[in-house]
């Protein structure tokens, strides 16, 4: 795919294969077990990871664990203000679609037999939203979930932590037929295709998501967004590492 | 991927790159504008297009169309009986996720300015599900579709078809290592990787889902992945249009 | 009543006393333990039973069982969409009237101490509606509550069927005068008296319910329309056997 | 049916086609357009009718008006406090029944267009419920309409009342083999049989609803039923009369 | 505060510091175990005490006991009928900030280790709203609870009662730059500051709760309803006494 | 009350009459017209002020404007993680309380007439709550308030700010017999009293609120706690202006 990308287009001047600037920063909240607020870009992802004893019905007396995810987002969060969804009295179908996605994902990296009987919730709350809010949840979530998990070890409760590796998630999409890392919220409303792609840290794939909103894609295409994506997301790995370095 | 697929080890001795024996039967229902009872092995989906007049708040006064969909499950349609949404007094998040999906789908085909200020529903509601309802649902709303938008030039409502072109689906999986077309619930529920796919006759992808259950992919499992679905779907496109000559 | 009823003013030349054409099928639906489409001229309803060990709490270790009935209709069943109730996030009215009915008729013919401690659930679901739906549900019903129980007396599980008798159901109003057996949907917005009847093999009444929708009703014309039930419900009972002694 | 019927075995040692003491107060409270507190031996049941503008969009412009009724039960009205419905956040499927029943007996006796594009709704409120409540309500609900129909009239807002004649109700049941009418709660809990009867002054039958609890009944003992409701009824009427006479 | 208060300015001519005619009948409804219809001039709500065993998750297993409240309005309790919380499928927010000011003000007086572990629900319902109809509940259901209590306390279940004390309530406002006690609807829809105090019979304070409508009020504005609102409670207290003291 | 208070029992020895540090960051949030974000202590709410167009029906043209508020709490802004409101599908009784309450406050301080056919939401989220949320919210939304309606004079769209002055509110308690302002949670759980006090720039009170918990207060002790809040509130007011002067 286009060896030189054309620069200019994007509102932030960014190359075509570049992320927003990451920002990951631990122990946001005091009161969680594991907190992180996750910005990229303008996008504020505030992820906080809550251990309880105990797991759902259909898992109890077999030993093994249940993680699992709540997004939300703030009514002002966007440029209109939408309605609270505890007012409305029901989850929407997007933000079903998201904690979803966020759960498998997070789950693909937890050995359930070794976190035993206890679940652990991942709240991602949407202070601000300028696109890519559901890969961002995924990144941070991540972070969280490591930390979490290393007080249950530091407190002796487990031994060694159930965590077998890292997950990360980013966004690629394609505007005016280019291939776009990491879309902000106006390239993504002009994007003609909409990808998610959520990795391991061993490089293996868990989800990849490629939607399109006016206009079909080609398998040439497909593969170039995960190229740009797998660059992207290596890239949120050194954040995460980053942040965990920096103790918490 | 896989030259000479091994050929025994599926439920119902299909080999790894066949579709279970599909049949679409139009005109299932008498009340419905358009109607279909697709049946993808033991997997029964009907699918009713109903034409209304007007557009959601947002499209009023655009001059265009919108196509939406919804997706039922009758409670023993599965082995377990599964408690009715209506009482349990909302929408899961799985039903959200899949009638979000089979809109997407069915949109990308469709030409809003065409169809002008018009909604049609696509109900999709499994009678019997044994794997891949959801893209069962898609494939069988398309020909309802069809069907509707016919009529509607057949009464004079339109001069043209707002329709383009068809679309279908199928799903893909890797069991055991293997990669299988068009996975029963049986082989679905052992699958560690579990891909949805939706293409346009053009050749054009609309979605591409590929789901981590317990164990990540490659790109070359990806692509095999894709391979198979791209052979399953055409297999598909003939199976619409035979439905479609055959009258209603 | 009417000694030589009229004939030609059925909208399917049926005289008055006529049944609309029943056809039973049992084994509608592979995956639930008794299942029968029913079909009354256009009216379609899909019963499946379903066997479910416990009962509710207020039968806890009574060593009785329980028998219930849930009512849905698809959107596109009637000849103008109407909106999903799990989409309403409720169950109307009319809803839970049927389904009480339903449960009442049922639970009338089964010997819960033979039952034991086992709910069985009748989903009765319609496909298409033409009038008659909570009758011929009840009477579908009752064939896949048959099948249902003795197969758990195939399986050894009971030594005999707690099942007491047949029960069946139809309805007969007052249209222009005329007392109509099994009214249609066409028949039944005209009407100015609807009743709906509920009896037993043995010839017993379980329900009679006649409602004047515009104009009130006589003594006389309640026991015409108890007649020609009666009537009516007689070759019900017959097409019961007829599938039953079919096998399934 | 039984020449001279048994007379000791009723709690309150009425003869069997005794009706319970009945009063009804006229005004009892003053916010409503017509308001009466209806008293059958300790069942007591407020009914309050409500005057609205407009009426239900699928009778806008029709000219015509609408009459419905709602039904509650207070949560102490029974010997075991049961769950506030507002609580629970639903209308339970009992109470969906019997609004429906008071609707449509109540909108028998009205003349729709002679009341124009009106509303009249009719809350009827249980304080003590000793069985009979939905009949009560009917009989008392038909005093508080006459009354609001009655102020429009002099208030020169209608020429005539639209109030074709009163309507009442009551129930009657089968006890020990033995019809009984008017049934209090004890009797209501033994009764293998449980009628609704709701009749015109002019004695034509609006709605008949006989449900088997325990056993079946014949023909012979639904007359039986029968004629003790139109005993009772004619009552009830005379009652109807006395408030109305009394002024409010 | 104004020595002598003006007198002629209240709709019943009632003086400032005058409560309106307060009646209090016990035993309203049989069925429950403490009932209590209280009337503050127009305004009527009726009081019902339940006492059931156990108590909330959190309180098991701690031999307390708990005492809540549940407050609702009749539809037609208001001059313009107002929908009915159950139709609605939610409680609003001013119920739910009235009952738990119930629920607080009856806890304050009693003996919770006394109790035991059982719960006492006490139903506030409006059949009658014209003002005050909170600090009316408040008041009714100190009488409604006591007198379950004695009964706990006649039956042997309770050696003592678990009362400590009476609490009642009223409320006081300004209308006019004039505090007034006892504000009925016409003055309190007026009124620019609004409030509402409980007290127990000690005399100590339990709730105050004083909201500036449309103008801001002043220390010694506070104090001056304040003193208004002892005066009233203290013959509040009185009647209270008059009641319990004519039996039950 | 008390002359020299005890120094050294607060859990940040704090005197008795200190607020917690308070800071208050304008334009937190970049998306809202009026945003800031609350520190008092370890408790953090983000205030976030949209201006939308039209008002509530009652309202629509009367010229006059609306202001309202809505409160929540993220699940983990607390020790122990609290469900989602949203997941359990309503609004729970405290959280209608706070936000009734905030919305009263707000509304007190703007002229309606000014502001026009406009409705401005006050969005308080709790991001970490350790004691007096709700106190912090109207104190902080305040501020949030007064830079959206500069922004509205700033562009143009109103002559002069519909702010007639700022509102702030602070909590004031019984610990231990001891009267304490701006009690943190530690606090707040062993107060026998809890206050919130709502005054205005002007010194005029808007809401005082005064509950006891586990025992009653004395007037002198109303008037102790309304001393410190006042004293309390002068300071929250000097910190208003210093984060307005800031600019944003």
């Amino acid at each position: 795919m286009s060896a030189a990308p054309p620069q200019l287009f994007r509102p932030d001047a960014r190359t075509a294969d570049s992320l927003r600037p990451i920002r990951i920063t631990p122990g946001f909240i005091a009161m969680a077990e594991g907190s992180v607020l996750i910005e990229a870009g303008n996008t504020r992802v505030l992820c906080n990871a809550s251990v309880e004893q105990g797991v759902p019905t259909w898992l109890r007396n077999s030993g093994r664990g249940w993680v699992t995810a709540e997004y939300g987002m703030l009514p002002r969060a966007t440029l209109t203000r939408s309605p609270r969804e505890a007012e409305r009295g029901k989850i929407g179908g997007r933000t079903h679609e998201i904690q979803r996605l966020i759960g498998r994902s997070l789950r693909s990296v937890v050995d359930m037999k070794a976190l035993g009987e206890r679940t652990i919730i991942l709240d991602c709350d949407v202070l601000q939203a300028d696109g890519g809010t559901r890969t961002a949840a995924i990144t941070g979530a991540s972070v969280a979930l490591a930390i979490a998990l290393q007080k249950l070890v530091a407190a002796g409760t487990l031994k060694t932590s159930p965590l077998r590796q890292m997950v990360a998630a980013t966004s690629v999409g394609i505007v005016d037929g280019n291939v776009l890392l990491d879309l902000c919220y106006e390239e993504d409303s002009r994007a003609t295709v909409d990808m998610n792609v959520v990795m391991l840290a061993s490089g293996g794939l868990v989800e990849t998501q490629a939607t399109a909103e006016k206009d079909s894609y080609s398998r040439a295409q497909l593969n170039a967004m995960l190229d740009y994506a797998e660059k992207g997301i290596h890239e949120l790995f050194a954040a995460q590492q980053s942040a965990l370095a920096a103790g918490f």
